[in-house]
């Protein structure tokens, strides 16, 4: 087995061209990296070809132009059925896969690539797809470090690429979490927009204030991941009780908005949980512990 | 009338020396305003004398002390018994109100010191106390834009001091509005918290690479309150129906990993409100339209 795979060669291929395959290969030939692409519709690859990226013909040509291989395709099935032929031509590459799967899927494509001779890397494009080759287009890898490391140069190419650890399987995990933290933000978002709405404000008006605003809500995910570490919750953003009253008062706007509720409602049950488990007089963050372990588990 | 409150005197009355009080009052002292301060403990003002501020004996001496009155108390109710026996020495200064209240019970208290003469803005602090006196200190006024750009550059002492708008509910308004968005972003976090915490993810690294991903999120929002704006909501970011689909895929991760799965599931329940609504080939926020104006308006 070579340990190729190990060091940049400077070189991509880019196999499965929707969006997201496409913006990929724009952002490697615009990072100037040397790239080879392959679609099953071949004539996806015209745009690209034109900008300078390499048409493959086959998978297997794809594979063997290049030292790193992107594969990104809308499912794990489709990556398997294309790779499996072509197994053996990976030895001393690197195989990275921005296809969406479970943490599972990932280690299982891992040891095959392993058992090929291939270094596996299994990503998540996190941003969407207009800010890829962008600074803040961010990119979750991970597998082995060394094929992080040997291929950063090349992957920092879509973005701002971070290396999770070795287990391959956190590329997913994190792609999941990362997508529910998205939605829990939006979805307040959504409702607090619903709530100035009311009132006549402005959206993008609004907005602008709340943009202003997550800097300082950010912070305090960073100062209460801490406190779950340490299992424990001090009250410095006011206690559980404190913020149970002030959502109530949220659900009683919102109702005489002629708003939907379940969001507030449901911010308000997360602390009645917790409450109920006893930490009334905990910080906010005991709200975590509950989700994890249920009220049925009282803190000592 | 007396239009003086219409030009920064630089001298600033704080009332009500809580945590909060105390904290305004020594970012005032900071920042080199004349600041006189009052309490109905008198012992809450001896830090705060040792640091350079004067001390009042009655409210109505804080009051006449200052071009600019804060008062920041746990209660309405009580906002109004202290300073209803004090309205005429109101007249020409500005009184700012910090106390957290409904939209409506600031409108009538703007009411109440325009009749005395007074000019009035109503402020919310949003971002804790920790960073009261800093750039990131978000504070949001609403009342007489008059009032609030004669006194700016006392209350920028405070941090960002943002002026909402006229209406003096709006700061109200906004508070509660913020207050959901960061419990929405919140919440959201503390359930990708515990996903990653059954695969032994380290808190702190999971917050890092979260709080990365934030402004994303973020921009995500600004577009979004544009598509509110325009009730136009195109799919750049995904359609509802690929959001429900991941939504669903986040429920289960979530109970294979044991976790309560009540946030995943309140997300999935909004999207497939949108969808019911007719909007599952839309784009994602067209979730905002279902909070505020239910299933049952369909768009046209």
């Amino acid at each position: 087995m070579s340990e190729n795979f190990m060091y940049d060669g400077g070189t991509v291929s880019v196999i499965g061209l929707g969006h997201m395959g496409t913006r990929l290969a724009q952002a490697f030939l615009a990072g100037g990296v040397s790239t080879t692409v392959w679609n099953r519709t071949a004539a996806k690859a015209d745009a690209l070809a034109a900008r300078g990226a390499k048409r493959a013909t086959t998978v297997a040509e794809a594979v063997s132009s290049a030292s790193v291989v992107v594969v990104c395709l809308p499912e794990y099935d489709t990556v398997r059925a294309l790779l499996e032929p072509v197994g053996p031509d990976l030895a001393g590459r690197v195989l990275v896969n921005l296809t969406s799967g479970t943490p599972e899927s990932a280690r299982l494509m891992s040891r095959w690539a392993a058992d090929h001779g291939a270094g596996y890397l299994d990503g998540a494009a996190m941003s969407g797809t207009r800010l890829v080759g962008g600074p803040d287009a961010l990119f979750v890898f991970s597998g082995a470090a060394e094929a992080f490391a040997g291929h950063r140069t090349t992957l920092v190419s879509l973005g701002n690429a971070v290396h999770l650890g070795d287990d391959p399987g956190l590329a997913a995990v994190y792609d999941t979490a990362l997508f529910g933290l998205a939605w829990g933000a939006l979805a307040g978002f959504y409702h607090a927009l619903s709530l100035v709405g009311v009132e006549d404000v402005d959206p993008a008006a609004f907005a602008e204030v709340a943009a202003g605003h997550m800097p300082y809500v950010t912070s305090l995910m960073t100062d209460h991941a801490r406190q779950v570490q340490q299992d424990r919750y001090p009250a410095d953003d006011g206690t559980v009780q404190v913020h149970a009253a002030a959502m109530q008062h949220l659900v009683d706007a919102s109702l005489a908005g002629g708003l939907r509720t379940d969001v507030p409602e449901l911010m308000r049950s997360l602390l009645e949980r917790a409450e109920a488990a006893g930490h009334g007089a905990d910080g906010m963050a005991a709200v975590a512990r509950t989700i994890r372990y249920g009220a049925q588990r009282v803190r000592d």
